[in-house]
């Protein structure tokens, strides 16, 4: 059963626009200022990326923050529900909070 | 013009959950095994989250991880067109980081 760790889907999701973009994590790294090495770990969830380092990854894509969130939320929901059942996972119904 | 720092965002949306349980800091840190001064820091957006703290706190507050994101994606958007007046277009503020 897959763990629900935030950094792996968020470094597949930064991973797939850098992909479908055509670009290197070279090209990226260079135009997000951080070193190759890190964004490699970042898009391999090794690494938690921090908010700034997050916000220039998404400049250098050229890809609104609140696009890739929408994108790491769709991942989430859809590991929520193929963990269901599983002890560990996030309970998956309860999201009717009074805000 | 209000810097898209994602930890704010993400430490709101907790708060809210929380809140809208009428439940204490306190409590939730205990449930979800993390101190009380952590988290909150983590809502007042001081600390950034790691993936596995972010997964206890959801658990502890009853919420999958889909729905948090979910609403931080919502802030990001309504952030993004404050700050640009167009939801694709990118955030505003370049951030210096070394990697």
């Amino acid at each position: 059963m897959k763990p629900l760790l935030v950094r792996e889907l968020l470094g597949e999701a930064l991973r797939e626009h850098r992909m479908g973009q055509g670009r290197t994590l070279r090209d990226v790294s260079l135009s997000a200022r951080v070193s190759l090495g890190y964004l490699s770990e970042v898009e391999r969830g090794q690494k938690e990326a921090s908010s700034e380092l997050l916000s220039s990854i998404c400049t250098a894509l050229r890809v609104p923050m609140s696009e890739i969130f929408r994108r790491v939320s769709e991942k989430l929901l859809v590991a929520e529900i193929e963990n269901d059942g599983n002890p560990t996972a996030q309970p998956r119904r309860q999201v009717e909070v009074a805000a």
